[in-house]
C-alpha cells in the first residue's frame, strides 16, 4: 500500500490534524505517558511507558516480591515469562510460538546465537557481516574471533555481502534496519542466498521488532536477535529476545551455559544436559523486575497488525521528508535515509555538518530526537504515540533552528556525552 | 569473636526475646517488607525487598523513563548506576573502588571472567573446579570447554582441590560458600596456593557478598562474581556483579565484548577498543530497572560492619542447630552444615530422607526455608532481617513437623517444582 501525501498541503498544520483526526491508532497514544508539550521522536532508542506498565510494575513487585518472597516464581508465573513474552512478540515478526524467549541484554543474545552457529557450521570459519553494523554487533563478532582464533570476522560493505557469501561463511551477522540511516535489508533475498551456499544466518531485528512486518519462519531464518526497550517498550535496558528457528533448536547450543537453559534447572545435577527447544537459550536467573516491565508494552501489540502499524509509521516519515526536502533555504540539509518507506526502518535520517547542535537546541525546545555521530540526526516515528501533528510541529522547528542559527550557541555546540 | 550460647534457655523464647532486646540491627527489620505472621528464612535464595525500594522503584521509573525517555541515562545518572553500586559493595567484600561493576547475571558474568582469565593464562588449558559447585557455575564452564575444546574442565572433589592444583590450571573456579551446604572455603589458602604455581582464581561470591566478611584485595583474588538477589536484596533477577582486581584489569578482556564495555561506547567506531578498568566487563545496555531496585538493598549495608552482621547471623545459626540437635527424637534429621560458625556461611543446613515434604509443611505454615535435591532443607539467616524469636518459633514448627509427622500428607509429599 503506497499512501499518496497531498504536497499542496504539506505547510498547512490542518493537514496533519485530519490526518490525525483519521488514524486508527490514535486512541493509544492516551495510553502512554508522554511530557505535556514535548514532542517525543527517540521510540527508536528508548520507548515510552505504558501508563499500565507504571501501575503494574509496582503491584507486581509488591504482591510477588513483597508478598510472596521467592515463592512469587511459581504463585505469580514469572518463571515462564520469558516464554510468554516471546510468544505475544512472536506474530509481530514472523515467528511462530515456542521459537521466542526473552533473556539478557541484545549483545548477549547476538554473542549466545552467533557461538551456536559457528559451533552448527563448524567446517567453516568465517563470520560474514556489513562493515557499518551497529557498533555493539561488530563488537561481538570481534570477541568472538578474539576468543576462537580459528574464527574470522569478514566486514564488508552493504553492497557487497551477497557476493562476499563464499563457501567459507559459517554465519551472515546482519541488522535488518539499519541503525544510522533505517534502510532495510532484504531479509528474504540475503537468507535464501546464504542458505543456498550453506551458511546459517542471524538477523538482529533491534529496530524492526514492533516497528516493521519481519517475516522469519517465511524467510527461513535460522537465528535472530533484538531489543526491548525501543518499539516493545520494556524501559530502559529491557531484556532483550533471542529467536532460534524451531527446526534447529534441538542442535544449536549457544556457548553460554547456565542453569535455566537446563533441562531440569531445579533437580541441580552437574552436568549440562540443555533443555529441549528455545529454553536452552536463557542463561541465568530471568531478569524478573525487567520482564514485568516489558509486559505491558508487548501486550499493546496484541491483535494489531504490524503491517497497519507500519504504513502509519511510513506516512508519518514521508511527510517528515518531504516537508524539509521541499523547504527553501535549506541547502546544508541532506537526507540520511531512503526516500522511499518501502525501504525504510520506522524512523527518518538527515545529515548536517551541526547535527549536534541542531540536535540539542531541538531538546532545548522540548523535540526529542537524537544525534548519532558524526554527522547523522535521527527521528522514530513508532505509530502507537506519534502524532502526525508531531511531524508538522517537529519539521517547523527543525526548518526554524537552521535558518535562524538558533543551535550556533555555546549552549548547544559544546560536546557532551549523549546516549 | 565466639558467642556462647547459654544453653539451659535454649528452649526458652524469653531467652530469644532478650537476644532481639540486646541486638544492635533489631531496627532495621522494619526497614523490610516482612509479611505478618510469616518467618522468611529463604534470603539465601531471594532476599526480602527494602520498603524504601518500592517508593524509589516507582518514583524512579516515573520521573526518569516516564518524564524525561531517554534523557533519563544522563540527567539521573543510570549510565553510571552500575559503577556507582560496585562502589557501595566493594567494602563488604574487601575491594576497592572502581573494581566492581554490576552487568547481566551471574552465569553470564562468570563465563566473561573465565574467558578473560583463560586467555590471560593462554598456555594453559585446564580449568580446575569442585565436583558438586553450584550447577550453573559447572555449567557455564562446560559451554566454554565446550565452544574451545582446547580447554578441559577437571572437577575434583572438595578436599582435592589443593592437590589438584597442578602447573597446567589455567584458572581455579570456586564457590567461596556452598550453596547447599553453607560451607565456607579457605579463600586466601586456595587463592595463594593456585598463584604459587601460576594459575588464575575465581571466586563466586554468591552466598557471600552481604552475608559473611570476604577479603578479595588482601588474598589477591583476581576475579571474582557474585549475586545480587540474594543478601544484597536487589529484587528476583537482579544484576549481578563482576569483580576484576586493579592490576590485570587492563590486561583482562572478556569473550564478549560489547558496545557498552568499549572506551567509547558513543563515537560508534566499528573497531572494539576496551574501556581502561572495569567498565569492558560490561556487555549490552544496563538494565536500568533492576539496578534501580537493587540501590536501596546495597545502600542498607553502607557504614555498616559486615563483620558484625555475620556474628549476628552466627549466633542465629548456631541457636537453630543447637536447638535442634539437642532436641529429643530427632533420629532421623541430620546436620548438613558445619556446626562451627567460623567454617559457615549465612545459612543452616539439614538433612532428612523427607526434607521436601518437611519443608512444604513449613511453608504452609508460614515459615519459608527451601529444599535443594535430594535432601537438604536450607534455611537463610541474614541479620538485617531475621530476629532471634524467629530461629526458636522456626524450629519449634520444624519439630512439630517431624515429631507428629504432619509433613506425610499427599499435599505435601507430592513433588512440585520449586526454585
Amino acid at each position: 500500500v503506497r499512501i499518496l501525501i497531498d504536497q499542496t498541503r504539506i505547510d498547512d498544520r490542518s493537514y496533519y490534524e485530519d490526518l490525525d483526526s483519521e488514524d486508527e491508532f490514535a486512541a493509544f497514544r492516551d495510553r502512554y505517558v508522554t511530557v505535556p508539550g514535548e514532542i517525543y521522536l527517540d521510540g527508536n532508542s528508548l520507548g515510552l511507558p505504558p501508563k499500565s506498565t507504571l501501575t503494574h510494575l509496582d503491584s507486581n513487585v509488591r504482591d510477588g516480591w513483597g508478598s510472596r518472597g521467592i515463592r512469587a516464581w511459581m504463585e505469580c508465573d514469572w518463571i515462564n515469562l520469558p516464554f510468554k513474552l516471546g510468544d505475544t512478540v512472536a506474530p509481530l515478526i514472523g515467528a511462530s510460538a515456542g521459537e521466542i524467549v526473552f533473556a539478557d541484554s541484545t549483545s548477549v543474545n547476538l554473542f549466545k546465537v552467533v557461538s551456536a552457529a559457528v559451533q552448527l557450521n563448524d567446517s567453516r570459519k568465517v563470520i560474514l557481516t556489513e562493515n557499518g553494523n551497529f557498533p555493539t554487533d561488530e563488537y561481538v563478532l570481534q570477541g568472538i574471533s578474539e576468543f576462537r582464533d580459528d574464527l574470522e570476522v569478514r566486514a564488508v560493505s552493504r553492497d557487497n555481502i551477497a557476493e562476499a557469501l563464499k563457501d567459507d561463511v559459517s554465519v551472515l551477522v546482519l541488522t535488518h534496519v539499519h541503525y544510522k540511516t533505517g534502510e532495510i535489508f532484504d531479509m528474504e533475498h540475503l537468507t535464501k542466498t546464504a542458505h543456498k551456499q550453506g551458511s546459517l544466518v542471524v538477523w538482529d531485528l533491534s529496530h524492526s521488532a514492533g516497528a516493521i512486518p519481519v517475516a522469519l519462519n517465511d524467510c527461513g531464518v535460522d537465528f535472530a536477535v533484538g531489543c526491548g526497550y525501543k518499539y516493545l517498550c520494556g524501559g530502559p535496558g529491557a531484556p532483550a529476545f533471542i529467536y532460534v528457528r524451531q527446526e534447529i533448536q534441538s542442535k544449536a547450543l549457544p556457548a553460554i551455559a547456565a542453569w535455566m537453559g537446563h533441562k531440569a534447572p531445579f533437580a541441580f545435577d552437574s552436568l549440562y544436559e540443555p533443555a529441549e527447544g528455545i529454553a536452552r537459550f536463557q542463561s541465568g536467573t530471568p531478569p524478573a523486575l525487567g520482564l514485568i516491565a516489558l509486559q505491558n508494552g508487548v501486550e499493546m501489540f496484541r491483535n494489531l497488525k504490524i503491517e497497519a502499524l507500519a504504513n502509519k509509521s511510513r506516512l508519518l516519515g514521508d511527510l517528515f521528508i518531504e516537508r524539509l526536502l521541499a523547504a527553501p533555504k535549506m541547502a546544508k540539509i541532506h537526507l540520511g535515509c531512503p526516500r522511499d518507506s518501502k525501504s525504510r526502518g520506522c524512523q527518518v535520517s538527515f545529515e548536517h555538518e551541526n547535527s549536534y547542535a541542531i540536535v540539542r537546541a531541538l531538546i532545548k525546545r522540548g523535540i526529542v530526537g537524537d544525534f548519532r555521530a558524526p554527522y547523522t540526526m535521527r527521528f522514530g516515528l513508532p505509530a502507537l504515540y506519534t502524532r502526525f501533528v508531531d511531524v508538522f510541529d517537529a519539521t517547523t522547528a527543525i526548518l526554524d533552528v537552521i535558518n535562524t542559527r538558533e543551535w550556533d550557541s555555546p549552549e548547544f555546540t559544546k560536546q557532551v556525552a549523549v546516549t
